[in-house]
């Protein structure tokens, strides 16, 4: 196995937690539902399942800690019992077992302790890197995945590397760095997603489907034209203050970088078009309509905290948490974050693939 | 679903963990390997699966959180590869997926956190109750549990009602008690085992195999005549100490019972011919030869700790567990508890059953 960075949500039920601060993906998520539903009564095709499901398997991969992720599988259990109601054949519905991926390093206790005791599927947790191989051959049917392929599996060496053309000196987030780093973040985008498939096509049954969804950028348009990258490049001089008032080294800061990166609608059909072992049945930039920056800056800034806190904490140490989120939030409220019109066009990419 | 109690190990791998302190059952595993080897070599019929294995699942039920299940699962995986090997079709060797349950309640982040990363299976954790149904119809091959089914899945209430008859006042286990109260223990070992079983028979194929291996007592022997249950029964004079000093209301001793049941192998037996599901391949009372209690006594004292003490802190707070167990060590060290020569008789009850 490749050697993978993890970087897990914040765990708990507490203030910080990613549980409560996941509204905007769960926003993003009631969006794209009805497209799931929709894609999976129109491309699910139950009969051409050989040997015929007495199983049907789903998988959430970066499934967090919740509340989201029982909404998902329920949702796509719910498409798929309907699929076989539409077909008249009701009687046939298997039974379901749902398997929950995240990092070895996800609160897999929470999880487990928020789960519904009544759901009506068998559940298991399956921690590891989806860029490694998770489930063994053939075995899923729907493989479900939301605000998390834009998770690189690392921060490409060269970025924090001195001696590197692409050293990133400086810059917490790629996006407004010069082109070197740039073209280093995109190809370890592109070796990342030819993993991410490359397993997926052993895992997913001939039929089985898989949705994913990220967030992105719209074809052609460049990384720092996006108010996410904005949203993550602010935290840079934020930790740079810390530097100044002696908080922080400075060599920890030029060794710090989020690995997240925004694709574009264009890259990731490119990626499935290079693996070859699905067909794209839709791949689409959806509107982003739950970016809003009219947002209280107090949940913009606890939404951010939850999606880096842990990846802050690992590198710099917990004592710096409060004080860097207090100075983002500062800036923030001070309108610190310079946004221009084309900034507007923040996109979430919608995928739904095929297993051919 | 039924309502159940939980109770689970501790977890971490500090001084009190069951991680520190599960050698005991790690002793009695490694000399049930050879047993369980063979059993699969004789018994596991690989060409009557239907249809033929793709992946081959294994479950461990009550794993709590390592390393004694990974040993295990790594056995078990060994000798069905072997199997594959004596039959010269060793190209067919299928992928492995190990499915690790326990309670909700049970440590799942060390579980996970200490799994070797270059195991030869696909992993998922299981949360819930194995009196419950946990895994899709016929989805296992191999069921393994041990040092699990002792647990019943609650205390009897009657034991805890001060108006019923079978009410166990100042007990904090059965096997002392007057014939009542084990009658009520004996009929809660019956419908919990029923349950277990008919949830199993439903889980594993058909030619599947399931290996249980619980603390027990030999045929005919009553239930005080075994140093597993002095051991236990020995809380209750230390709570009772508690109680004289004040710390512990005595209320609070009262409604407490440590729900483990020590069965004989006719007991085992019967469940599975009244299940009718399982042949039973083999069970029998194996010597129990890691009883010793010419072990150091703070290793026994840690021992029981490590299986009871969640079952302490949640009954009567965390509070009480570092007197309540000094006080024990105390009683270990001036040889309180009285053995007779039967109680030598310490067994461990072992079947390997095989789904009809």
């Amino acid at each position: 196995m490749t050697e993978l960075q993890a970087y897990p949500m914040n765990g708990g039920d507490g203030h910080h937690s990613y549980t409560k601060n996941s509204n905007y993906q769960k926003n993003v998520m009631v969006s794209a539902k009805e497209l799931i539903t929709e894609n999976i009564l129109e491309k699910l095709d139950i009969k051409s399942f050989n040997p015929p499901i007495s199983t049907f398997r789903i998988a959430d991969l970066g499934c967090s800690v919740g509340p989201n992720t029982f909404l998902a599988v329920q949702n796509i259990m719910e498409a798929v019992k309907f699929k076989y109601q539409k077909l008249e054949i009701e009687s046939e519905i298997p039974e379901f077992q749902v398997f929950f991926n995240d990092h070895v390093a996800n609160d897999f206790n929470t999880l487990f302790t928020s789960m519904a005791s009544n759901r009506e599927y068998y559940a298991a947790g399956v921690p590891g890197s989806f860029y490694n191989r998770l489930f063994p051959a053939s075995s899923l049917h729907v493989v479900y995945s939301v605000f998390s392929i834009q998770w690189l599996s690392k921060v490409p060496k060269h970025v924090v590397d001195k001696s590197s053309s692409a050293w990133s000196k400086g810059r917490v987030h790629y996006s407004s760095a010069p082109d070197a780093v740039i073209k280093v973040f995109e190809a370890q985008f592109r070796s990342d997603m030819d993993s991410f498939l490359s397993a997926r096509a052993k895992e997913v049954v001939q039929g089985g489907l898989m949705t994913l969804l990220a967030p992105g950028r719209p074809n052609g348009t460049a990384h720092s034209l996006s108010p996410l990258n904005l949203v993550f490049d602010g935290l840079g001089p934020c930790i740079m203050e810390l530097v100044n008032k002696g908080v922080v080294e400075e060599e920890k800061l030029e060794s710090f970088n989020i690995p997240i990166y925004h694709m574009s609608a264009e890259e990731l059909a490119e990626a499935v078009e290079r693996n070859g072992c699905f067909s794209i049945e839709q791949i689409e930039a959806m509107p982003n309509i739950a970016v809003n920056f009219n947002l209280p800056k107090e949940k913009i800034c606890l939404h951010v905290r939850a999606i880096v806190g842990v990846l802050v904490k690992q590198h710099f140490g917990e004592e710096i948490l409060d004080q860097l989120f207090e100075l983002y939030l500062n800036k923030l409220e001070e309108h610190a974050f310079k946004f221009n019109p084309q900034m507007e066009k923040a996109v979430n990419i919608f995928a739904f693939l095929k297993r051919k």
